[in-house]
């Protein structure tokens, strides 16, 4: 990071350096730094070595799809009473980033078993677990690369489900078997129509249903200046969850 | 759940009874049955039963102070990295909302070291988190009633810092020192002159601040019918965070 | 106003008074006062003296339908370009807080022909009217309790339309011929469901098409503790504008 | 405007002609067409001639100075009960978006006396007036190119004072003179701190003080796919108003 909080992610490698318009920095003078020390470019300019959390790697997930926002998935979490133990099914790997920001939540216990009917779509998922997921983190992930509707799902196994896929009404019947009694979904529903046409497919099956939008505004944190930024992501999804009816 | 929506929580004890408007229910009709299914009171009117989950307990929790809301503390939990295995300084124990939120995440894995030098407040943090963590979660929480400004606190010990107290400023010299190298923190600040003052403080100690605001809104879902709420909470706090600088 | 910001909106008369827990004030001891200034109850409580605006007085209309919020109808005011000379076509008066809020900035020049089928409806209205309007105002506010889409409806005679009712779209085909060419119109559109639905009949008769929905929040304005205000409307209505399409 | 909804503000003037990446159009051709009617460019494009509405010209205007949204001034208006015949003050002038847009509403009738004391923006605010302004409106327009704190000013004089300068605070004293009893002030306010700041200068002078931000939020409006657009201006400015106390 630099002066004015512009940001780099960056993977540290030995003999190589990492070059911007405020000058290079060799990669093995930063190997031995603490987090949160200061280095210094060819170019006498500073920069900060920050770790990123999985907020920023998520952000900077490579990806075909829209990505689900850190701030929805920390919703669906709590929402949802996510916690290491879970067993979850995934409909909609997309690029992976609510599996891994999950995952690192369950810390190797529970399970997630998330469906993508995309082939070139599950390998990117793959590159984004393998780069952020530790093997304990790894192990109990299962892609299944495979259209869901058509897939094989073992009844009642699942505490709660994810839905992330284009038209998620087609996936309800069968999440709703999957789940235990009382099991929770969260769907991500990024258009209104698509709220609207969900409805009459949760009806009889799912209760409790609520539906939130999220807005995250930042601030200018600058002393004797403090007001919000004047750009903003104005909308990300919509977020619908829901308790299985028995 | 009544089949408007209505909600109320309650713990279910042999030999007692559940009355509201709409009739009564013995616990022991309740006992046995699944989550998701639905009961009838003496007065022939349906009622669901439902598993809460930690976002439905926090909004429920017995309290002197203001809560932290669940949309803040999933955003926080992401933004700072939070996992098992994570140790947290917690500096404002308040209701303990954080607390167990937090403590459910960790799963018996790592830490949380809690400061609230109310005592009175203490015991009502203690008393909801008797009340909502398994044993296992309850090991890795240590309450201290006192001062956190006046305590002994070990240097460069925890990951991470949730600060929630008045004068949030008081402590930063004292959290700066107990975080490792690159630690992270997240200062809960209720109005925006606190979010100036605690910029003097902040300077020289931590950089890569954010603050932000989260607005949760949400959305009447009936069929044919989709918008939002007439009503909303239009504010909680603002977040700031920040990485320890070395 | 008293001390703490509440209001009481009154319409003061001669012999009589006005009482509250803060006490009881003659009115003929306001006759005659500045606005601004303040009075004392005969319990010695304060209370100021303020003379409402237009934005006030909508707040308290008599009414049975939905109101049109200040902050809407004064972004449709500038949107379309309402201003002295002005000629208006008004499809649902409801209770006339647009009618209104017009009429004040026509100030007499100009026009508006207001329709509103449901009798009871265009009564209050007409009450409504008659209690903030000036004369001059009123000389050209035309009520017309019928339904529009069975009137006849002079051609290409009005510059703006402005159609606030329960199926808009049944009034878009007669608006269309009543427009000037260039004629802008402004839809209060209450759910997501109907902005869907409107859309196939604006197609090829409006062009320009813009939707967007508009908060207000407010701020605690208290001296070092300055904040939003925790509780909010979260919504009131979508507000779709466009151009006539010749 | 195209088909995809992107404005060019243009004057027409005989002889010229208008060129984007779409083709070029002989404004000659434009010359005796009708608003909303559609032309095509020499390569075969489509556009759409709209006649621009003051909301238009105020996002347009030649600026020096952060220009005041159309969405805070409507709010403004109906606020603070702004219609033909108000006598307005205004201090800082800026780009005259404020000016411009009351002006039009007055419709020649009261009277706007507007105070900037840069030169160089007032010429800029003189020339978008000019621009925008029919003669009436002109008319009832005085710029004084002078620092209004050291201005001379005559006393209960006006409706309604709109201040929008640097340190609003420092004109307050002023403005409570040259207001009528029970005359309205607009501040616009960028910062928190400013929110703050201001409130001891109001304190004893001004009653009925509320403080609120408006934010604007566009929808796609596409058939089948109703959703708010991803981006958002996040931020503009805090509206404070108020009533002088006698």
């Amino acid at each position: 990071m630099d002066n004015k909080g512009r940001k780099w992610m960056v993977k540290v490698e030995r003999g190589k350096k990492f070059s911007i318009h405020l000058g290079d920095i060799k990669y093995d003078d930063i190997i031995g730094q603490k987090y949160g020390s200061s280095i210094t470019t060819h170019l006498g300019k500073k920069l900060y070595i920050i770790r990123p959390t999985i907020y920023d790697h998520i952000l900077k997930l490579k990806r075909k799809t829209q990505i689900v926002y850190p701030k929805d998935i920390g919703y669906i979490i709590l929402k949802l009473g996510i916690r290491p133990g879970s067993k979850i099914l995934e409909v909609g790997t997309g690029s992976g980033a609510v599996t891994i920001a999950i995952a690192l939540i369950l810390g190797g216990k529970g399970k997630i078993d998330t469906y993508e009917k995309r082939e070139d779509i599950a390998k990117i998922a793959e590159h984004n677990i393998n780069k952020l997921c530790g093997d304990e983190d790894k192990k109990i992930i299962n892609i299944h690369i495979k259209d869901f509707t058509e897939a094989n799902i073992p009844k009642e196994n699942y505490d709660i489900a994810i839905i992330d896929i284009d038209a998620p009404w087609t996936a309800l019947p069968k999440v709703y078997d999957a789940l235990k009694p009382g099991g929770k979904i969260a769907v991500i529903i990024p258009t209104y129509n698509q709220v609207d046409k969900i409805m009459d497919e949760l009806e009889g099956r799912f209760i409790n249903i609520e539906a939130v939008e999220i807005f995250l505004r930042e601030l200018q944190v600058k002393k004797g200046a403090i007001r919000p930024e004047f750009r903003m992501i104005g909308y990300t999804t919509v977020v619908l969850t829901g308790s299985k009816y028995s």
